[in-house]
């Protein structure tokens, strides 16, 4: 069974992956908003991750670069509404490659008998920007991120 | 005919207002930019507005606090994803009462014979959210503030 759902409801314009991760919240929490673990397990290990800002506060600003073997560059930004540890981040994303589209990401951390689920919510600002992003392969870069991840937490 | 479209589609996330003024765009948004002038205009004449924060730029941060005759407040604040004067803003939205629910709203100002059509789409983390908005009279707050605004166009 895998431990990463990845929920698109047709017509909808919203995502919901949950995934589950056998470690305590605080580490969970971690591996979320420290900006020298971040770029080890967010998105396909074939991308290379530069963190511009990393400003994980309510009012903070964000801004992250993946870079491709063939050196093209795919920039993401956006603001924090808020953070409230070890359980709550609100924020907002655009991918620059399609300006003034933007997401509302919500990713909430559950802890239960030494677990933790990660439920995160994505609304965007129609069906299309959402048919959009899961049309990139987004799944698949979702359940190799979750791969990563587990494998930084036997690291740590 | 109305000037106001109010548009909330059955089972969606999202809620769609336009409305079209007779006023150059500038002048448009100097309306929904400057401190001073914004709370003649926003929400229902009946709520005195105050403006605690309004940091109109990509990154500022907002907050509002609307009183009505009892003395009941109700605050609202958020953050600025980007502003780019004088055609769009998008910004999030979160009413005090109702705690981590948040809606990414973006108004796009567009001008055609010396006329401005502003399209405010708001889009909410569930459709419950929406409904939930929808359900506090929020289309009758919308008319009266567009009233307000032809008002204050007026005088200006």
């Amino acid at each position: 069974m895998s431990k990463v759902d990845f929920l698109v409801e047709q017509g909808k314009q919203v995502i919901v992956v949950t995934q589950i991760f056998d470690a305590p919240r605080d580490l969970v929490w971690k591996l979320y908003t420290d900006s020298k673990l971040m770029p080890r397990w967010w998105g396909p290990g074939i991308l290379k991750t530069n963190i511009e800002k990393m400003d994980v506060r309510t009012g903070g600003s964000w801004r992250i670069i993946q870079i491709d073997p063939e050196g093209n560059e795919f920039a993401f930004h956006g603001v924090y509404h808020s953070v409230k540890a070890p359980e709550r981040i609100i924020r907002t994303m655009e991918w620059e490659g399609m300006p003034d589209h933007v997401l509302l990401e919500a990713v909430v951390l559950e802890e239960f008998e030494g677990k933790t689920k990660v439920t995160d919510t994505s609304v965007f600002q129609s069906v299309e920007d959402r048919d959009g992003m899961v049309e990139t392969g987004m799944e698949g870069g979702v359940i190799e991120s979750y791969d990563r991840f587990v494998e930084l937490l036997k690291e740590l």
